[in-house]
């Protein structure tokens, strides 16, 4: 299994939630990754975490002021990125030329989706894993593998259909370990969590927790 | 063969072109449709020829000052939509969106794609069509079939791997019979133009040449 | 006093609305008009209502799918249309854009705006009016000039002090005579209402206590 | 004068540009800041030159995965940003957010704006600064100052006229110090440059170059 942190813009310190992704990935074996926002990815690089982009936008290097250009968060130490989050949905064309950008670069993708039928979608423009998060359970206390875990079956299914080269992963609510192990349950290859490590008052303990079952 | 004619927000005037389609699809037994501007729509539908949307919001009814609601352009009398043309490109949970919306208002659907990746993409979501046509082609004078017929050919496997029960079309540069031949040969179910016919001197003469073959 | 009606994309009839707004309209004399979708710009111009347009785009005529042409609102029969609406916020650059398209087309604009700073930068662009419209208070039951008198002056100071020559008008919760007369009072030139009309059970009802202080 | 050179995503080294500015700068006792892609901005800052961001989104801090947080530029050395760049335009409700969310992190403003009608609204929503940049002139060989000298005063004019404490820089085409004083003679506080230093093959002698007049 795959833990991705994503860091969102919480007002968390990126760093003490990455030594300690570092630190619990070192010890149990468990890949764990953290995606903290773009201004924060050298010094997150630094502790020797797993570094990964949230965004990459859909450009070859040259005039584009404000945007993220795969190569620059590439030399800032990220090896992969998110793309099409629910926070920041994409154009399907873009998330096309984000692929493309990203593969440029030398990053790891993973394209989020709200269901089983974008997930599909996703998995038919081949980035390496496609994430299923239902929008109305990111940011709450109840796992989609337990709220409901159909959605995730689907997406496995709905991915290997197009493409059984691409991962599944599951997001929205996960925070325990016994979440991550629903997920695997499920046929997912991996999570994406958030708030759950972010925003808790010891990150250490719950990544603990996490890969308890793994 | 459907042939889809696109006045886009062209200067020219809607009801002339809606009324050479009609007669040439009356004489011809070609299926042909005219997709206006929102506003024209109702205009064009009056001149009986088969009217079609350019465009639908993923969005129900309700405060949304400004959108295009599925069912609005139902009642002004259209029985189609285009969505995420090369002009107008959609997020994919929007193309999503769109899709739900267009079922909701009992509205067929052409999701328009810039390659075949992108197709077997918008086949996931299972609308009634597809069109595969390259940006760089769009408004020349060039057909996607003699340019491009591989694009064609890769574009209608895409979507057969996906789901065989969507169609697949194709555009960019149309504006002859042959063109319209060389599309059928390729396995494309319909073919979309818009200058070829739009900017036409004799919009009629355009469209008696391009049913000729049919 | 001016009151325009947004029908937004509400399930409501455009064209009960329309006949109600012509028929107070001309029975008090007092200017109504009625914004539609664009679908139905041309079946409400032909109850002889005022007819305006929720949106245009920044464009010329040409290639633009999906897009709103100021021209074809014109021929439509709209004479005016709202811009920046807080349910479709406008790029700064694309205000100007679409302003410069409605005067093209001749039509005449109201741009909305959230607050009265944002009042003064759309009053620079020189619009025929502005709306000030709090987003918090839109839809709901108390009207601006109720629940927040001074924003409504503080919207008129700052349009004044940028250009005199236009118009300020206010919105959100306006729903009845004494909240025109309320309005009018603070110096707004006139409100916009959507729900209030739009989703009552007797709009004629509400549009003659509407103007009944006028 | 201010000279603000933007990296855009160009593919230069934005350290070895970082580096000749601070020089520049420290010798010649002019204003020179360096404004790289988000993820550069720590690694530049530690040069010690004054360090911009390009863009930061009108967000506060919480879920907003892949967006540009004004806490995350400032902490990672920022002390102003760009808002509204021709390549990364802004809804006017979002250049007023951006500005509030750059206030709360204590950084320094400058929108840009494509003419004097927009330097004006623009300069309502109380930046410290606003750059007018004719978009047909980004990149080019001709400094605003020398191709269109009436747009620079009608700018200062503009901005003056809606809030004196609004300063007025100018870019699009300025690479030589000749393009400075002509600008600094038209009113202008500062400069806004890109290619001009970024491309060339001697950035520190261009920059040598562009505070020799001053």
């Amino acid at each position: 299994m795959f833990i991705l942190v994503n860091l969102k813009a919480y007002a968390c310190d990126p760093l003490e939630v990455a030594a300690a992704a570092r630190d619990v990935a070192h010890d149990s074996g468990v890949r764990i990754a953290v995606s903290p926002p773009a201004p924060a990815l050298s010094r997150v690089d630094e502790t020797d975490v797993e570094t990964w982009a949230q965004h990459v936008d859909p450009i070859d290097p040259g005039s584009h002021t404000g945007s993220t250009l795969a190569e620059s968060v590439a030399e800032a130490g990220a090896v992969g990125t998110l793309l099409n989050h629910s926070e920041h949905r994409l154009r399907l064309a873009d998330i096309d030329g984000s692929l493309s950008a990203a593969d440029r670069a030398g990053l790891e993708t993973i394209v989020c989706a709200n269901n089983p039928r974008q997930v599909a979608a996703a998995a038919a423009l081949s980035p390496d894993a496609v994430a299923v998060e239902p929008p109305e359970l990111i940011g709450g206390n109840v796992s989609v593998a337990t709220a409901d875990p159909g959605i995730v079956e689907d997406a496995v299914d709905a991915a290997a259909a197009v493409d059984p080269d691409v991962a599944v992963l599951c997001g929205a609510g996960v925070s325990t370990g016994a979440d991550v192990a629903a997920a695997a349950e499920l046929g997912a290859e991996g999570v994406l969590l958030a708030s759950g490590v972010a925003k808790a008052d010891d990150p250490r303990g719950v990544l603990e927790d996490l890969v308890s079952p793994l």
